[in-house]
């Protein structure tokens, strides 16, 4: 990881790294550099405005952040930060991650999260080089080599079943 | 309203005021100083921030925070301030308020929000009445009168149904 | 604060402990008295209606009730007090605690119960230090310690995890 | 059955009167001496103690109780009476009674309420002629007749629809 | 178990047996006899019907049915039957018990089922207790003393967590 | 209608009907035969029974079974007959249909029930015309023409938009 | 399985083997010829297509297929395919299914999928051969057979549980 | 509209323009080229197809795909095109958008939507512009002045509130 990280890869707690880490691991896949750092919006409000606030001009290009329960580490990114953000519901223990969900998604008018599946953070790195797809063509290329593996091992799995 | 308020009562958005006017309406009943603005969490982060950051020095002894969807203004107010923070869910259009609610009251270990009922903010300005109660025996003196009022209203409407 | 506990600690069932003892905990940890039983609105009718008209005269001041599917206790013992009373939803085996949230937030306009989180009830005993840092400074004190401390608690993770 | 009534129909608001009457309703066509008050849990909560404490021996033998939100009141009667309780879930604005519904039923073990459907008091009329149906043969009767006429409802609607 | 059964405990498969045999234990505990079976609304229509038109006649006056998913035995047995039916929503593994509930609980116009807690089989034993205890004064007797037990033991509870 | 009816379209109640009749109408498109009638499960068991047992000596291939709320209709008939049964969850005025589709589609292993979507009576038509498409080439060659009517209507649609 | 299959079992993932292989069992005790195999609508888009497009043509009569979360392949399939679709929710590890169970069963007018209960992919199997026994009376005569077995079972543990 | 559009707004009916339109909208105010049809996922799988496989090719860089119950459209051309696609859940009459944002959201790893709140096409049209703005300075600097203009609204109605 030499080069300056494009994707800043943010969660509210230590516990949620197991979830998180997927996010990274498909971002190294892409060989897209990233900085993964734990910002929470609750225990470290200043952090977290810091973080947000000076995320565009060190050169990050998009924002993933996972957060549980009343999760509103990634809202409160997007309304400081100009760069798209892609919130991870992280799964909760009562409620499943619905309160996760919720709590991400239904962002007023003004103010968008790019909302992904519940624990997906595997989603999160995709789309953040989806997005990233849009300005550098080679990661565009990677997308659809990456949708071309999946398709790939579909089929074999397939065969394996139909013999 | 000569006084300094005791009560900041704050709200997302100004469509928020109809429903957010009765906890001004109950400290009022209850001779309680109050203050009310717009601080949205996602539109005005800064001025959110501010907020939370001064209100105790400005003589503020409880914050009521109203928001609905994905509601982050409650939360975010108690993270930054020392101050108890009542939320107040605003019911909202697709998920009826159930977003709010759990917005606001699946609140992380170290930063709780004492929330009260969906669209329920004449129950924050009384919750907020009984918090001062604990240092002003004046205020909750009015508690137990308010209780007693409301215990003569039941009986006489059912006086008025047993006839 | 020298003996006579100023929170009351009560609980339906004393397999609600485990959740409820966190509440505790924390007051400890801020130096706070309080007093810890088993009262059930719905096994116990009696003892808590005498629990909840007499813990004002007692010198409680604040009052954390946990309780778990249509958990009553809360808002009965809220409707019977003065006293600011927090709702500590106790998470259940089948609705994960969603009916015991909605049956201690939804409470009827005159009487709020200051709701946290499911099975929060480490938040519970904080907001119980928050409110009585109203009246107490140095209370009010020790829970800005406790949020410097949760704030070098995360940065330091975020360190380890960084390096 | 002359004169004392044998039902006691009690609920939390008058506002719950245009579900509740609807008990009232299917008891008078049953010839059911019934009594209807408003007793409020959380308002009156000596009222509804005493209620429930006293209606035994004044010869109530069946109590419906209908509440909404945070519906105590069946819950809190069934606590303090040996008489079976019918608990009718009074819809909501923001939930539309899932809340009452939950708080109603979810009921702890050992203090049972019979629960109807949110909004259905005249199917708490109906459950309460049955249980008075174990010890009042003619109820049984009237019940026997009133199904016989819901069937004949169905077929003739169904002849038409047919034609 | 000599004399007559006076409860019939139904249930919709040999799976719902460990909650349902809790309504058992509590009518021994009362004294009250009790026949059990599985009548399947699905599996077993006609079973169903027969035992739910019979019923009455061989003696039952109350009867107690569990079932989980779309369950629909309590239902169809009390548009069956002329009895007070009580309904056991059984947990399920994927929505809890949730469709239960609300498959048994939100009846039509014209007929009841009393629904008791999801899985929570003792409380439809002890609310066919109660409405039995409408006809029998032992059995009310016994109620009574039920809910002395649970009182004390709940006070005894309450001592040990107080010492 | 002067053919033998292949569809039969039930439902619980004449309040059903303004929902069911689009099955009727599809069906009607598609030149099939169907009979329609109100054949409530709780209000009449009997006609029920009777109904589901017959139906397929009639010379009924398909039943299309609409309710709302503990909807038990359709997953009765498909406990009684061979037929497939396709059932409609109407919507409800409190819990808009959740009820009636957990209700209808829950079904236990042994006795399924095709369920569509809340209110969707009219692919309820569709999916029975699907059904009968497997015996009758006409019909499926019939399906075929309308997929192809809803794709021009979109793509007219589209195009007048687009302009 | 020397025949063509008349039903074609598809899941979106390997994953979903454990759930879907209870449609094969049902279908290889009733005697009727499947294929099962993998097929991705998010993964293998193409395949989908082409495996929707050419299943009639191929002498497939019904098409099975399960999926979780956002599951559109059971609805996909129905969009491209004039066969009947049976869609099976499987269990997701957040939402339990109800994700899967909505993403399938909600489909608009014009595109019904016959929706099964969550993981019940046994009853895929049956409705598929009570399709089926429109067409074929021998099929038609094993599913009178099966659920005479159902009922004797059933039967036969009610007796060991009286017993 | 001269140049070549770099948002694709797309929905699955006619019926989701007023929702949608909201999304064109703000891309006209940021004067980002757009074009706007409507793609049926299920009424014309085929145009839906290709105007995901063609979308990349034709300049298109960012998808905004709006769609309701079950709403398979915003998947399905995720899982086409390698071009980051934005979902919108439409509000549904049955389950106020529930499932369409569940649908949309719970996404298989792999294929993620960017989703955004239920009804919120307007923030579908905000995030395609920071997505753009990765990309295109002078969109990135629109975005800042946006929210600009947004905080200045809300300051401005605060001080007439506070007036």
């Amino acid at each position: 990881m030499l080069k300056k990280p494009l994707v800043g890869i943010i969660m509210g707690s230590d516990s949620d790294l197991p979830v998180m880490k997927e996010a990274a691991k498909v971002l190294e896949d892409f060989g897209i550099e990233y900085e993964m750092t734990i910002v929470s919006a609750h225990r470290t409000p200043e952090r977290m405005f810091k973080y947000a606030k000076e995320a565009e001009e060190r050169g990050i290009e998009v924002i993933v952040a996972g957060a549980g329960g009343a999760a509103h580490l990634p809202g409160m990114v997007a309304s400081i930060s100009n760069l798209p953000v892609i919130g991870v519901p992280v799964k909760t223990s009562s409620l499943n991650g619905l309160d996760s969900l919720l709590s991400i998604v239904q962002m007023p008018a003004g103010v968008p999260v790019a909302t992904v599946a519940i624990n997906n953070a595997k989603n999160a790195g995709i789309l953040a080089a989806e997005i990233l797809g849009v300005k550098y063509p080679e990661i565009r290329k990677k997308i659809a080599e990456y949708k071309e593996r999946m398709k790939n091992e579909v089929e074999e799995k397939a065969k394996e079943l139909e013999e």
